[in-house]
C-alpha cells in the first residue's frame, strides 16, 4: 500500500521443548529482516503450543498518504513488477525433485538441513540460488514506497501468484489486464532447471507466489526506476488475459485459478 | 497503556474441516467485542493449519499522549484497580471441578457445550456468572483511556495474576507495592463456590488472570472514578506485599511464584 514499514509484532506459539538456540536464532532474523528496512520488532505474545505457531503483525506509516489499493488501477495504466517472480517456485521444484544438489557453474552442494536462512554464499545466479530463493525471498520493500511516490494507481504484493493477484486488482478496478508473456525475465538458470524437471518456467513466474515481488499499474506517462518492468497493460474489460488468451478461460494452460 | 482502540487484525490457521457456521459464530464475536470499543476488524492471513490458530494483534491510537507503561510508579502512589478480579479463576475451578452445574439463586444449569460466548443469560450474579467469567471475560476497555487521562503514572492489564503482574509493576518502577487484602472485592458466590471447593476466594483475586481487569497506580491526589478501586500503596524498598508479608519471601501462603 505505500507505507514505510515501522515495526512488527510477531506472536509465538511455541512446544516446551523448542531449545533456545532456536529460539536466538529465529529472533535474529527477525531482526536482520527488520534491520533491511529500519522497522522494529515492538512485542507480541507468547505461549504454549504443540505446534511452533509463527504469527507476524506487520505495521507501517503512511505519512499522510492515501493508501495505494488493489481498486485504482484504471484502462491505458501499465502493469509492472518488481522484485524476482518464480525463482522460489523453481527452487521448490527442485526441492520437492529430490535434485536441489544439482552441481552447476556457482553451486555448492547443500544438505538441506541447518540452513535457515537460505544459501546466500552459494550465489545468487546458481541453481542453488533458486533454492535460496524460496528459503529465503527478498521482497523489494523500497519498491513499494518508491511506486506509492511514482503516483501508482493500485499495487499488491505477490503471494499467491502473479494472475492470481492481477485477478484480485482487476476485479476490485473493474477492469482488464493483459500480460505479455515475452516481457518477464526468464534466467539460463531457470531455463536449465525447467529441462531438467520437464517444467515450463513461465509457469513458476505467473504462477508462483513465494517470491514475495510487487505488481503495481501507473499511469502510462510515468517514468520508472530500473526495478519496475513493464509486463503488461490495463485494459477496458475484465479478468487477465496472457499473450491474448483469457486465464480464466483455459487460455493459461497450466495454471489452475 | 492507555490508547484508544481503533483495529485488530486476526491471523488464523484453520483445519480443512471447519464449518462455515463455526466461522460465522467466531466473526460475529469478534465483530461484538471490537463494536464494545469501536474497533474494527483490519484484516489479517488465513492458512490452513493442523489446529485452530487464533493470533490477535490490538492496535490503538494515542493521539500524541505519551504511552502509560509499568516502570512510571512513584512511591507515595496509590495502587487501583478496575475490572472484575477473581471471577474468572472462580469459574474455571468451578468446570474443573465438574460442579459448574451447581444450583444457586440466580442460576439455570449450562451443560458446558456450545455456548462459546459464556453465560450472559445465567446472570451476571449467580454462580454460573463465574463460569460465565471464565468463558467471556468482560475487560473494562474505558478505563484504560480514563486512567491515561487522570495522569496514571504506570499501567498494565492483569493477565498472569495480579501479584505477578504488580511484580512487573514495582521491578519496572524500581519501587515496592503494599497491597491491602481486605481492600478487595469478594463477592457472597465467589465465599459460597470458595466453600464448597475448600478454596481461599483471595487466591483467585491475587492470581487469577483471566479476568483481563487493569491496575494502575496514580498520584494520591487524584480523585478516582468508581470504577477504579484503591487495593494499596506504592512505597520504597521493592516487590510486593500483601497486608505486611512479601510475596516472594512465601508470605503469600498459596502462590508460587
Amino acid at each position: 500500500m505505500g507505507a514505510d514499514p515501522t515495526a512488527i509484532v510477531v506472536g509465538l506459539g511455541l512446544p516446551a521443548d523448542v531449545g533456545t538456540a532456536w529460539l536466538d536464532d529465529l529472533t535474529a532474523g527477525f531482526r536482520d529482516e527488520c534491520d533491511l528496512v529500519g522497522a522494529g520488532v515492538a512485542g507480541g505474545d507468547t505461549t504454549r503450543c504443540d505446534l511452533v505457531v509463527i504469527s507476524v503483525t506487520a505495521l507501517g506509516d503512511l505519512g499522510g498518504r492515501a493508501p495505494v489499493t488493489r481498486s485504482g488501477a484504471r484502462p491505458g495504466d501499465v502493469v509492472a513488477v518488481a522484485g524476482r517472480l518464480g525463482h522460489a517456485a523453481a527452487g521448490l521444484a527442485l526441492l520437492e525433485s529430490g535434485r536441489e544438489g544439482l552441481p552447476g557453474p556457482a553451486d555448492r552442494r547443500t544438505d538441506g538441513r541447518a540452513e535457515p536462512y537460505g544459501s546466500d554464499e552459494l550465489g545468487e545466479d546458481g541453481v542453488a540460488g533458486l533454492v535460496g530463493a524460496h528459503r529465503r525471498p527478498r521482497p523489494p520493500y523500497p519498491c513499494g514506497p518508491q511506486a506509492a511516490a511514482l503516483g501508482a494507481t493500485a499495487m499488491l504484493d505477490v503471494s499467491d501468484g502473479l494472475l492470481q493477484d492481477l485477478g484480485h486488482v482487476a476485479a476490485a478496478s473493474g477492469v482488464g489486464i493483459a500480460l505479455d508473456p515475452g516481457a518477464f525475465a526468464v534466467t539460463p538458470e531457470m531455463e536449465r532447471v525447467a529441462r531438467l524437471l520437464a517444467a515450463d518456467p513461465l509457469d513458476w513466474v505467473l504462477t508462483g507466489g513465494e517470491d514475495h515481488a510487487l505488481a503495481a499499474t501507473f499511469p502510462a506517462e510515468v517514468r520508472l526506476p530500473p526495478a519496475w518492468t513493464v509486463v503488461g497493460r490495463v485494459t477496458d474489460g475484465e479478468g487477465v488475459q496472457v499473450g491474448g488468451r483469457s486465464v480464466e478461460r483455459g487460455g493459461w494452460d497450466h495454471f489452475r485459478m
